[in-house]
Formats: structure tokens, C-alpha cells, sequence
């Protein structure tokens, strides 16, 4: 089970220009092979199908609270799709076709399905897929996985980077290279413990270190790249099993830290008339008012 | 972002006998379209692209903390599945064919896939897909279709639960036709306090109460049927502006409560040495724990 | 457009013995890749989309008219498998599992997902997809295209003839192995006259007739693989430039009739109280019969 | 079974200047998950597994009834595509690339897979799938289905109105958000009959009326959003029991026609050379009408 | 099996200029439904299938041989795509979005899951599928299935030509026009042998000579329009039965080839820095020059 | 491109006793997604697309020819599917139902869509699938998913073996868990050229040796684990800088053999007359013989 925080990871900017088609490239972060869905619902299966999770706590921890790190991960590139959004029409009466500039977009998903919001799908709008979740129940072949899976978002990730130099898909995008480093140096070391093969050692992989992306090394001055979260205040604390000694690129010690991290207020998105989202009119939303007063004596 | 808790929603007998027919039943009510893989993503996107989250806060939150529960509710699905499988197949080398049992069982896929687990696919084997997630950003729109949903997913579980006697099964779904009963009210109080109309008068759909189910009767008798969480312990209160006046069927008053719901211990599984999951031998769990303790100067 | 008519195309035995794994067999026939949802909208589109519809009037009335003849046979193969599906199950409370039949049935779906009823998707499970529909817009490709997949369709269908003994499926497989008989002949005389080649002269493929099947004998018998209907009053007439000449293999003329073949009457289904299908009570339906004759009044 | 009319339900505009990229998002109201390859198989699958049949006739009719007319906005979608298309691509050899138009449009397989012609896909080029037909058995599942699918096929109507100012896109729009406006009024008040809860009051979903488009407009001026047509001349009529009283936004009488409405001639399409379609030369087309005429002697 | 050769069968132009958008077209005949994956896999595994190959050994040999060719094809395509592709990006810091031209390109994939090269997926993006091979067993049908496949594959090869006037892909293209047409009338002859029909008079379809395509024009003055190869120095030599006479255009002798044609280098890729493609500093290279030189001792 | 071989890697055993939900399993090895054809087409398109390949020629030689070795594992696989089906049915009149033994198998495709042959689909029936192709272009990320794809594709192997005693199902398995094991410790030893860390340390994984399978450790001891192919007389001998040194489980010397190896020759297999395949009647061959002989005056 969960509790729920109304705040995401970290604070994105909001410029005033939108970016429909580097929104559609995020998409593959989100909802690709590599994308936060996939690496999200791969550690909740393997987390609730995990054998032996007393003997194994350490490794059972860490799957369990990189999971809910994923959660909030998924969570930031959505948001970071609706504010590459943002703007992307204009209000109007259907006769003048407000929606006009969508039709040469490349992702018509984002205007007929959603109201220029994420879907659960990839850069060419085809669906993220179950067959995505790996889970042998094999520890050694699982973590294995890990490992290459979150490399493989790694690379994807930078590339999408390289796309685009929209300010909030940057800044999502540098974060999420220096919290998914640390996953991979999460998974590498479990995968040393559990096989003696010190893995960590060819890292990073592909060979850029975060440190060349902007908005990454901000994060890694800030020691992002050293934490790991238990994301409960009284579970996963097996992670500190693993976690420990010093960061494979720095050096420098690496640190476990109880609990969700501190985030940033949700951003509140406006009105698009144009998409009638959410369509509440004024006269609505008193009557809505009204009935919300009144709800007690309803049904 | 989310704190995780190592806990399930209630706790699942543990009956000697597996069923894997059964559990590729269950698996529709995990990954199938009305599965809670649905649910929980549906509420999920919905929630993280609302528009004008602080003017409708109350739906907003509604959406929001639904989505916390359905996380519990996937990961009680997933134990369940982990349980019926629960010895169907025994210990051996492998040329006395260990895994014989599972040759003409329906899902192949818990037996070569996964080891004898839940995946985020269906009866028949297919995988969820994020075509399943509606959003249209108009809330009418999206609360028309979560009342719809919800009352799908209701259908599909009257179904499985008739379709075996499995006490894991029917102990999982029992609560979950109430807890899914909540939010089918839920759903159609906030459609009411949005259009005026009272959908809440065509409840139960379809028409079969919940107490007709040995399972269900029970959680409704310890009032769970009545009660709405908030799954965090400072946001989502708006819920208490929908989630109020009497339950539609039984006329007992609802009542908000703030958090997530005490839980039950996560289940263990036992090792499946003819899956080799975990695969860890008694020497690799000692050169693991020697690593495990040795591990702050690997690297 | 289309008018309809309340009227299946032929009586189908209503035994007393269900087959649920022979009705999953049949599902092929309905929604595989060359079954009836491929024919029918095949010829749809192709119809829809024809170039030069006026010059080339004998073809297009060809194809349009098979499409309307194909909408028959859905509805056939359809309402075969509701009746394969008749008697599946029990009625009775659900904590007798009345439903426990199904479990270690082939097809699922046809049990959670439908109340034992015909679903657009294949032997396997698998839904139909508009993949399988072929328009390349040149006359020759898809003449040849047509040919070809009433082949693979009839190849399919005699396949599955062989394999169950039910009065039910080997009534229809019987006739639509004669009706589908008569669109090879009609496309390959077709290619004949767009190309000159006799393709006829290769049937039938494969190479077993028609009448070593008992229940397409019978039809034979009745003359059905010698005419072809425009199934319209007064359109599609241009087919008798095609339909003409002698059945390449029994050397009978061919003969076309203008309208719609007479059918017989649409078989009324039994509640399945287990499925909760309709799901209509006797109060429910005091009530329903009360609104409708108010209905006036009503919104 | 049917019989099928040689017609279009309307007449479209045939303008001079082609605009692929507004067909591509015409493609989501055709073979998306709310376009009409959806709304006319539901209800075509509905009717043919219906239970009690002759209890429940005047729901049957309706349903049965209505995918009849949804033939015809299938129909009628895919003409507008092929009319949207006209144009897009000039004759000439090969070698000069006559189809270079072609590389940098959103939907590749309008020029390679057709004839610049509409496909059972959506705006992205995904093929419609059977997951998307619905039919639970249960009459007020399968009616809320109904009420919410026509309320998401609209609001993409809406939308890809929205998307572009073609004459043809939108004359076509306009007419469907008419007629299904009516569909969504019948499976409300379908609904209302069957469970007593009057869910037209919150109509129109999305909250702007119909009277917004031009294009709707004129229809709803002709009177259209009050008719139901049995599109039999003598089958379906109990929609009468269903289809009475006064519209809920205009209160104005509704009225059960009985038959198909009167519809436009079919449009017949060019030759386009650099797509080989047809494909028939002058003299291919000289020998052709040769063997027309010596048909009888063929085989 | 096989020996592989480290050639591909013609040489391609390598221009300066890229052409994303035309690589994403060329996709359609590697990945599509008629392109080179399903020509290579359906002969392969009907090869694999065959029954009764003694007796039937000339129309087993043409199989097995075609499909060696196509892998060649299939090579061949991907290299193409390569060269379209050349260029696309310049390198640089991820800062100043070196992959900025991606953005608006209709293939994100090519960008961010594959570095600018080749996949098993269509135009769209959508992945080739097994569904797309068709292997009934019967010796007509299947013949029929692949005369009708290479119809397919040459219209779709006709038309991508016209979209580009790109140097590789018309090479590539005008080659595979002649290649296939062999394959074509292979399967015509086989086909002619097998049922005593003569399909090869209603050739070429589409009706327009491979002689109408510049870059097939001057394959067919070498000859590869009459020359069938074993693709094996000793087997398959059974082709002869099949492939003799004279070519149903040209009217000049065919030929059969023992062994596999001459074919040209396989071209060598620039690295890409800004993929990170194959992403070996020159340090790096250092080291691994150094590994490989001492690797007997390794491990 | 290739030269074909008339031979399988392997003798297997033509036992008398089919079995045809084994061969519903062993699918999974075929066209599951760690299955052959992912094998296959993985190391093909890497190959295909490889970047700088003659400064990283070793590597560039490894995957290129592993591939070619694949094509025979697929080939293999095929096969053993046709055996384990072999004697599923009884030859007989359409009416006796001589398919009946189908109707309640797992996979009704192996009997409607090929005859009783194997298909590029999985355990469940779904296609296999581009998107199973991984191909980042980065050498690092690429020699790690092949070492993780193959430590997939054994524990799947593994497991299939486990669920059925057939003879020919173990043969095939038991040799590709010695060949997939040399695939397994090459990419380790290329992962160790290129990084420098010794990832062969972790093997085997899952941790059961391949001599714990009678029939693996039969080719085991013909050293068939200690060889790799180059698959080609002249190219791809670059293997021998990565495939040196001793084998890290048996420390016996590794050897690099030019060339294919020798096979066995390929099985054919018996008409299925009630499958209609392939349907060549004693009349019909005569006249094929006839054909075949006067065949070059054909067309």
C-alpha cells in the first residue's frame, strides 16, 4: 500500500513557449520500452512476486522503494508533457479552428485523446504494454535486468535531452539522468553482493558522464547522486545494506536517507477552453458550489 | 510522489491446495481492461493532468486518492495470484521433468515467464495495454467514464468469483467487490454533484448486492463499504465535500477517513527450486552475506 | 447505408449439449484472420474506397455486394457460438460458484467478458484487427487479394469442421463452406475477366469438394452454390456481367437473384442469471414495463 | 442480414485543394477507439448476442437498429477521407517522384498501403482492434456502455472539427455530431426506461451544443437531432417505446421514422495513374469489355 | 543453416545529403506487412513446414532458395535505411541539442531507440509481427499466399520509389523490382506446375514494366530479371524443374544460378557521437586493444 | 547475404507419441520474446547496423556470426515443433471430425492456421514481434542486452525442459543450452574486452549447470561448449581475439572452428491428409510430373 503526497520531485519551469512535437519525444520517456512505466511497474511486479523476501531483504528493500521512487518518476514526466503543452492552441468558437495547429503535429493523441496531457504511450503514440514488466524470480537474472533496463532508459533519456532544448523538458530530463545513475549504481552494487562481479566499474554507460548535461550536474552539486530513499519511515531500511561505501564516478560517500524526499508544489494547469477541459462553465461551477454545499442531503 | 508501506490490504488464506486455472482467472482482474491495472492507472493519469486542480479540488482529490487505493488493490491481486499458484509443481531434477504439471495448464506464461507469479496481462495471457487509459481532460467526460469502469470491473469480479472456490481467491475479491463498490458511489456522487443528476438510484449494477457474497458480506459488515480514505495524512481532505450523506443501498451514514488503512503483513513466498527463484544456494547465501557485510569497501 | 433485416441466413440447430472449447474454435471463423470480420470489411472498405466506380461498375458491384453478403455470415458465426455456449453453466448463488465450469475452458473472455457470447476475436483470444484489411485501390491486387483469402478462409473453415462433431458448428460450417464456395468462383471469375487468366481451372483449393461435407452437400443440393444476390432491390444489378456461364465444377448455370436470400428467424437467447444476462429481474422488469408506457413523460 | 443501398447519407463537398493531414486526424473518427468502426461494432455484436430478445424488444430494437445506421457513418467517415485525400499527389513517371508529396505527411499508409483512401485505423495509423467492442450481457452495463462511448465519440468529433477548416471534414462532422447526438439521447433515455435515473439532464457532454458547429447547425435546423430512423421497413419498431416524448435541449416532439433515410449518391473517385488505381489502361479496359460481353462462354 | 558471406548484393550510393523522412518510408518495405521481414520469414518457416519434401522436392527447393534471397533483401534494406539516414544529426555537446533536427522527423525510434539505423517495424513505427506469416501446408495455397505476397511487395515498392528521388533508396529499390519480379513469376510457374493454370499472362501487376524505373532498368540490362539462384553450392538445384523456358515479358531464356550471387562490401558506419554510437573513445579503443591482446588470459 | 544449407544443427528423435501441448511450450522458445527469432533478429539487425565495424571488428565478427548460428537454433526449434505435433490426428472423412484431438488442446493455431506445424509466435499464441529487437547502436549497451537476452533465453529454456519428457523436445533443448551457454560466456568475454570487467565470474545463471540436463551434457561432452563457428569460410574471423583464453566453468581451452558446422539432414515430414497438406492427390502428382517435364515450354 501507499500514502499519496500532493507534491512532485522537483519544481519545473513553465516558459511561455510550448513544444508539441519535443512533448512527443518525451513521450518514449514515459511510456517507451525504457520509458518511467516500464521501469515503474517492472519493480512493483518484482517486488510483489519476490521469493524469499526475509532471507533477501536487502535486495527485496531495494526493488521495493526504487519502485516508489519510479512512481514519482512517471509522475514528473507527465507533468513535464502537459507544461511542453501548454499553449499549444488558442480558445475560440469551434468554427475558426482553434485546434488548427495540431493538425501537423506529430502526435494527434495529445489533441483528440488527452486535452495536450501524457498518455501511458511512446514518441510514436503506440501504448506502453505489459510485455514490458521481466520477472524471472530469478534474483541474479532480475537484477541483471535492472541493470540493463535502466541503462537502456540512460541512453534513451540522453538522447531525448539532445532533442530538445525546451527548459522544462531539460529540467526533468537532468534530474531524472542523476536519480536514474543512481539506480544503476544501485542495481550494479546489488548485483556485486549477490554475484561478486563488480559491475559498477563500467560505469557510466554509454561513456558521457551526467556531469555534461546542465541541468543534471546542478542536481549532482547538490548531492542527488549519493542519495538513496527508503520512501517509508520505517521500511526498506535494507537498502542500507547495499547502499554504502562511495559513488563509483566521486567517490564520495554515499548516503541512505529515511523517507520520501521533500518535493515541490503539483502544478495547476489552466483551462483549455478549445479541448473543453475541464469544461466547467461559470453558471457550472455555481450550481456545483451549490450542490457541493447542499451534498449531504444528496442521493 | 508517494511514502510506500509494506503492507497489504488484508490478509489472504494461505490454503494448501493451488489452482492455476484460477489464478489465470484472476489474472483479467489484474491485467485484463477492467483489471486493477485499469483502475489504478486510469485514476492515476487523470490525476496528474486535471486541469484547474485548485477550483475542483474536491474532484481533483477524489481522483487522486482513489488512485493511492487502487495501488493496494493491484498489489492485492498480483499476492493473491502468488498464492493460488502456491505449489503447482514440485522440487526435482530436471529430467524428472519438475514442471510437469504445468504443461496443460491455460497460462504457460506463469510457469517460463515469471515463476509462478502475476503479470500485468490477462485471462487468456495478453498483456495491459495503455490504450486502457481514458483521459479526456473534461471532468463530465472522465467521471462518466470511471462510474462506467468501475462498474465493469465490478462485473468482471461477480464472475470470477463464481467461477472457483478457491478461498484466496474469493477472500480477495469479496473485499475488493467492496472496496470497488465504494468507488462505483464515489464516482457517482461526484457525477451528481457535477450535472445534478443522481446515478447513484441505478446502483447496484448489476443488480446483485455485495452481501450476496460470503466474502463481501463480511467486510461490509465491519462497515468498510462506508468508508473513503484519504491515503495521506494532509492532502486529498476535499474528498469530505463528495464522500458524504448516507450509503445508497444500506442508508448508513459515509465517513471520511483520513490516511491509508491499516494493513495486513506482506506475505513470504517459499523458494520454487525447480523455477530456480530465488536461485540463491545455501553457499551463495553465505558468500552474500559475507559480501553484505563487507560491502562498504566494495568498489 | 443499409436497410437491415431481422432474420439470420439460415436455421441453426439449437442441440441440447453445449461445447465451449468447440465455440472457441469456431471464434477463428469469426475473428481470425480469415475469418468473417476479415471478409466482411475487407470487401467494405475496398467497396468504399473503389476508383472509377462508373467504368469499372461489374467489379465494384461485385465486392459491394459480398460485402452485404458477408455481413450475413458475421452474424451467422456469431450467433452459432452463443449457441455452442448454451448450457455452460449453472444458475445459482455465487458461493456455489456457479460459474465453475469455465475455469478450465480454452476461451475466458466468453465467460468474464461476455455472457457466453461471440466476441471479435479469434481462436486464441486474440482480437480482430483492421491489419487484416487489404485495399491497395489497383483492381488486379485486390481481385487477387479476395481470391486469395476466400481460399485461406475456406481452407480454415474446413478445418475446423474437422474438428468438432456439433450439429451447430458443421450446420453453418456446412453452409458458408457453399456460400463461400461461390465468392471464390465469383472472384475468380472476376480476375478472369480483368486479366484473362482461368483461375477457376485450379479449383476447388484444397482440393476437396464441397460435397464430402454432409451439411454443405446439402446445400449444394438446393442449388446455393450456383447464385449470387445483389442484396439490394435495385442496385449491384452489374454483377450478372461476372455471374455468368457455368459453376466450373459441376457445370450448372449460374444464376443471379436480385435482393436478399430469405432467412430464417433470429434465435431469442435465455436469460443466464450466473452471468447476470440480461440481468433483469421480474421487479426490474415491472418497472421497465411501467417507464416504457409513461415514457411520454419522460426527460 | 441486410440489404444494401447504393447511397452515402449525405452529400459532401468536393473542393479542389486536398488536405492530408487533416485526413490523417479524420482516421481517429473512423477506426479510434471512439470512431465508427467502434460504435458500429458494439452495438452490431450487442444485437446479435442479446438476451430476451422478445422480452426486452424495444432495447434490442434500439441497439439493433442503431448499428444499422452506424454502417452508414462508417461509410460516410471513410468517403470524406478518400475526398480529403483528392488531390494530394500529381500523375507522371516514376522518376519524377510523383507521390514526393506524400514523404513528409503525417500517415504514410494512405499513399503506400492505399490508394489515398481510409483504412479501419486511427490518427496514428494504429489498425482498429475487436478489444474495443464491449457487450457484457448485461442490459444496463451494455446501455451505460453505449451512453458513455457516444459521449467520447463526440467529444473527438468535436475536436477534430476543431482541427481543421476542409469544407468536406467538416459537412461530415456536423451531420455526425447530429445523428450521434440522437444516439446519445436514445441510450439515455434507453437508460432512464431501464433503471428510472434520468440521465439526459446532463446533457449536452461536453457542455456546448451542437448548434456551435455551422455544419450542425443546418442539420439540426432540418430537424434531424429529432428523428430515429428503424432503418427496416417493417423490423425494429419498438424503438417507439423508447423514442418518444420531446428532445431534452430543444423540447421539441421526436419522432420514429420508420425505414433508412433518403441518402446522396455514392461519389465516384478519379484514377489516380501514380498509385496504379485502379490500374486498368485503355486497353486493358477494351479487352475487359470483351470478355464482359463473351462471359457466358468463360470457364 | 547457413555460412554467411559478408557482402551485400549491390552496391549503394552514398550520398551527402540525408533523407530521414524517406528512410521512415523505406521502413515500410523492411518492416511492413509486405516488406522484406515477412517475404524472408514466410518462405523460411514454410520451408521449415514443408511436407512431403522428397516428393515434392522442386517446389520445396524454390521455397528454401527464395528465402535464402530474401535475407539478402532484408539486408539490404537495413543498409539503405542506413545511408538515408547519414548524416541526419551533427555532433556536439548535449547542451546545444545536437539531435535538434530529430524533433519534427516522422521516426522518433530512428533517434532515440536505435542510432539513426534500421528496424523490424513499418513506416508508422510499428513493429513487423509474426501474425504476417501465412503457412497453411497446403502445397496451392501457399503458392498462391506468395504470388499474392510479392504482388503485394511490389506495389508497395512501386510507390515508395515514387515518394523519394533519393539516390540509395531508388538503387535499392529499382534492384529489388527486378529481384522480386523473379520471385514473382517463380511463384507464377510454380504455381502454373502445380494447378495447370498459366497466372504468368496477367503480369506484371501493377501493369507497369520494372523497365519504367531507372534504377530497374539497369538491373534488367544485366539480366537479374531471368536468373534464379541456388543459394547453395549443392542443394536446391531443384529449381530447374521450375524455373525454365523463357521470361513471360522479355521472352529471353531463364536461367539458374548455382550458388549465391557476387555481391559488394558491406558499407562501414561513421561513429556517431551525439547517439553515442558505438560510443568507444579513443581511450577507451586503447584499452580494449590492450584487452585483446591479452585476453588467452582473461577470465 | 548467405549461402543455404540443406542440414539441421542436429539429429532429433522421431518418437511415436506426439504431443502437442509440449510443442505449445516449446513455442515459447521459438517466438517468445527470449526465444529464437529474438536471437536471431537481434544479433541481425546489430550486425546490419553496426558502427565503426572495422575498427571494432571483433565485435562486429561476434554478433554477425552468432547470428548466422541463430538461423539454424530457429530452424532447429521449427522442427522439433513439427515432430512433437507429429501424429496429433488421424486421416479420415471431413464428417468422423479427424481434427477432434485438437478442439481441446492450448493451441488451436497449430491446427486451423498451419498443419500441426511451428509458427513465429509464442506459448499463448501471441506473435512474435519487432519491438523484441534491441539495437542502441552504443556497443556497451548492445553487448549487455545480448548477455542479458541470452541468460533470459536459458532460464526460459531451462524451464521448458523441465515441463515435458519428450525425447525430441529435450534433444533440441538439451544442445541449445550448450550452444546458448557458448553465446552466453562470448558476449561476457566481449562485455570483459570492452569494459574491462569480468562479467563471466556470475555464470551460469540461474545457477544449475547445463550437465545437470541429460541431454546437454551429452554434447557437453563432445566439447561442443568450448567451440565457436564463424559461420563463413573467409569472414568473421575476428572472433578469435574475443573467443580465446579457457572456459569459465570447465577451464577447458576454447576453440574457434571456421565455418559451419556439420549437421544433420533435415526431416521430412508425412502428408496430413485430414489437414488438407499437403494435398497433392496421386492424380494431382501425375499431372504435376507431367507438367514438370514439359515445363519449358510453359508460359
Amino acid at each position: 500500500m501507499i500514502e499519496r503526497i500532493n507534491e512532485i520531485a522537483i519544481e519545473l519551469p513553465r516558459p511561455k513557449d510550448p513544444d508539441p512535437n519535443a512533448a512527443s519525444a518525451v513521450q518514449e520517456l514515459l511510456g517507451g520500452r525504457y520509458g518511467e512505466m516500464s521501469t515503474f511497474n517492472n519493480y512493483l511486479f518484482q517486488s510483489f512476486n519476490f521469493k524469499n523476501k526475509k532471507k533477501l531483504k536487502p535486495f527485496y528493500d531495494l526493488i521495493a522503494s526504487i519502485a516508489a521512487e519510479e512512481f514519482g518518476h512517471l509522475e514528473l514526466v507527465t507533468h513535464a508533457i502537459n507544461i511542453l503543452m501548454e499553449g499549444s492552441s488558442f480558445p475560440g468558437d469551434p468554427d475558426i479552428a482553434p485546434l488548427r495547429n495540431a493538425k501537423d503535429q506529430r502526435n494527434h493523441y495529445a489533441f483528440i485523446d488527452t486535452a495536450q496531457s501524457g498518455k501511458p504511450g511512446d514518441s510514436q503514440g503506440r501504448p506502453w504494454t505489459g510485455d514490458n514488466v521481466f520477472n524471472s524470480g530469478n534474483l541474479i537474472v532480475d537484477l541483471l535486468h535492472n541493470y540493463f533496463l535502466e541503462i537502456g532508459a540512460r541512453t534513451h533519456k540522453m538522447r531525448v535531452y539532445e532533442m530538445t532544448s525546451h527548459p522544462t523538458a531539460r529540467e526533468m530530463i537532468g534530474y531524472l539522468l542523476v536519480r536514474g545513475g543512481t539506480h544503476i549504481v544501485a542495481y550494479a552494487k546489488a548485483l556485486e553482493v549477490a554475484t561478486g562481479v563488480n559491475v559498477t566499474k563500467m560505469l557510466p554507460v554509454p561513456n558521457l558522464s551526467n556531469r555534461s548535461f546542465d541541468t543534471a550536474r546542478k542536481y549532482e552539486e547538490k548531492g542527488a547522486h549519493r542519495k538513496l530513499y527508503t520512501f517509508s519511515k520505517k521500511d526498506y531500511r535494507g537498502i542500507q545494506q547495499i547502499w554504502k561505501g562511495t559513488h563509483p564516478e566521486t567517490k564520495e560517500p554515499l548516503e541512505v536517507v529515511i523517507g520520501t524526499p521533500k518535493g515541490a508544489p503539483v502544478p495547476d494547469y489552466s483551462e483549455i477552453c478549445e479541448e473543453f477541459a475541464p469544461g466547467i462553465s461559470a453558471e457550472d461551477f455555481q450550481e456545483i458550489a451549490k450542490r457541493l454545499q447542499k451534498n449531504a442531503g444528496l442521493t
